[in-house]
């Protein structure tokens, strides 16, 4: 069976400190560690396959129809039913980014080609062109439709091909956010091209203003979106399974639910979601630290720890070094992620996550010695 | 979205007491819940994604080698996954049947073919040919193979359409037993003829003597297998969702790995599963209390209660009744299986789980008073 290189393997290390996966420094609100709690105890019971309480809640939270929101077992098994569900022929994913988009999609044989962001711009998408150039590479869209001609919009209608485009805001691993206005143009240029849009937007609570990024509010606007939200991050329940996938386009939820088991979100994290919900406090916190914290590892990276450090956004700092810093890092007993396994990146490329000032000060000492052990 | 109609919908009814679902009637293990409990705590984290401390422990249980098990959230997400791994063309499943055999085979496209079980038989299947004889149906194997013959075996190599046979030992709802020698019949024959065969033992586990019917024993002879268990019923934790898939032909197991995200099972069900697996006593006690309050049940049900009652083996009764029975029992906050709504099956067919014995005598008190008052 293959191996998965995502974060660290926490469970065959022998690590200390994990800043290899991005969950949120305070860990999980205190009530939903408790409604979990509770949720065992009821677990002789099946789960409510409507995940009704839960749903309630989220649709409350954000605002949306109940029925535009579609709970899961972590939103990667939602980014999996959405690629078996639809089987789409071709796809589109940024590189670097998650890698479980291509996995999923070459699970249902999905030709993938990547978007691939120039560290030159910083890994950055400042206009939609830079994703719409490489759309119009695929033969049937560059050669048979003009860019937004009518040509391209009856073409669709008779050749209804699917193909999916994968986006995240902020992208990981590189932290870097996509404006609404650049979303809407790709969104109104891929809804008439017949592609639909998966916006992964799972680190997006971390912001302050992420209203102004998520596209939660446009809904309604655009049939060929779906958006992937997740409590792992934010709500620091990575161990539990939780997360969501939210539409306006009802039938795209539909088909999912098709090829997923009835009782796919347990009880513990059906109940901790419901609380995590519920503790507004905590996602104030959180902001508040994480911003300041990853301004503290921003700046003391760019003072002589990294080669380049690329301005983030959320909970994690994406950077360069020239050092073998993983390895070093993981034999004073803290794990780092290595990025050199994305594609459009190499081993000089590294993530850190957030976390509390403490274990923060405690990485940047531990790398000091490092820098100094290992001069230029 | 489609409704689901499994067990009663304990969320949306108002119930007292749930007959409706087989679990456990001691509910979970004391050390599963405080393992679970303890998840909660630890589930800042990521689940281990080999689920390794749960294999090694299920594989200890059986006997059986680690990389031929596959844990999943729930058995009914491994029998997605197979079905969604393998995308048959057609099946066949059993009639009266699990329904979600049948739900899964028709996401995936495949057209279902149904066995159906007599009643004249006590919806018992006696004999391989009973299974063969409807597998034969199929023009491909009847009009072009020999039923053991050489043209078969050869013409399975040439066309490799993949065929797949769903089987329940105990079949629910009706809790009538496979023998393993017609078992091994239909093994052997399925095997010649490229058809798959998704064994379901999760209930297998009431019984004492499951070594005397299980196929986990048959791993290595046939390829063609691939045996569901779950820690559902058995260990009382439908909530949690943890089963597992075995197989000893792991290039199954490794294209159902393929469809399902890295972390498909939480860290409180790995936990709790793990920690049940050590619980003995509970088996044995399980065992023990279930045997004789089934055979309470069956006793009080032929005696006047019900139509007819057809012997069972786990911790259910199914039987017939002349009366509306689910509704007259709701009335008295107690939720039955009705079975209308399984095919091969009528609105006169009930299933009722076993549980403790002052339950099981609630249940006959008010269904006695269901009894008077709707004299013949």
């Amino acid at each position: 069976m293959e191996t998965y290189v995502h974060g660290g393997d926490i469970y065959r290390d022998n690590i200390e400190m994990d800043f290899s996966a991005n969950i949120n420094p305070l860990g999980m609100p205190e009530a939903a560690i408790e409604a979990a709690i509770t949720g065992i105890r009821r677990s002789v019971h099946y789960p409510d396959w409507k995940s009704e309480t839960l749903v309630k809640a989220i649709s409350a939270f954000h605002g949306i129809p109940e029925d535009e929101i579609l709970p899961g077992n972590g939103a990667a098994e939602l980014i999996y039913a959405l690629c078996l569900g639809f089987r789409p022929e071709s796809a589109w994913v940024p590189a670097p980014g998650f890698q479980e988009y291509e996995a999923a999609l070459t699970a249902v044989g999905a030709s993938v080609h990547r978007i691939f962001l120039e560290e030159s711009n910083g890994f950055r998408v400042d206009q939609s062109k830079d994703v719409i150039d490489v759309l119009l590479k695929d033969p049937d869209i560059a050669g048979t439709c003009t860019k937004n001609g009518p040509e391209g919009s009856r073409l669709a209608e008779t050749t209804p091909k699917l193909r999916m485009l994968f986006l995240c805001n902020p992208n990981n691993p590189t932290g870097q956010l996509l404006s609404k206005t650049v979303l809407k143009e790709i969104l109104a240029y891929t809804e008439k091209h017949h592609i639909m849009v998966a916006m992964d937007e799972c680190f997006l609570p971390f912001l302050p203003d992420e209203q102004e990024y998520s596209m939660l509010s446009e809904l309604e606007n655009y049939q060929n979106l779906i958006i992937f939200r997740a409590f792992t991050k934010i709500y620091g329940m990575p161990g539990l399974r939780l997360g969501y996938a939210v539409s306006g386009n009802r039938e795209i939820l539909h088909k999912m639910r098709r090829v997923l088991q009835p009782w796919n979100v347990s009880i513990p994290a059906q109940m901790a979601g419901t609380a995590a919900l519920g503790a507004e406090d905590f996602l104030t916190e959180t902001r508040v630290l994480v911003r300041k914290e990853r301004e503290y590892l921003e700046n003391a990276l760019s003072h002589g720890l990294a080669e380049k450090v690329y301005p983030g956004s959320v909970n994690y700092v994406f950077f360069r070094s020239r050092l073998d810093l993983k390895e070093k890092l993981r034999e004073k007993g803290i794990l780092i992620r290595s990025c050199g396994n994305y594609a459009g990146l190499d081993s000089r490329y590294f993530r850190i996550c957030v976390k509390t000032h403490p274990e923060n000060e405690m990485l940047i000492r531990k790398w000091k010695e490092i820098v100094w052990q290992n001069p230029l």
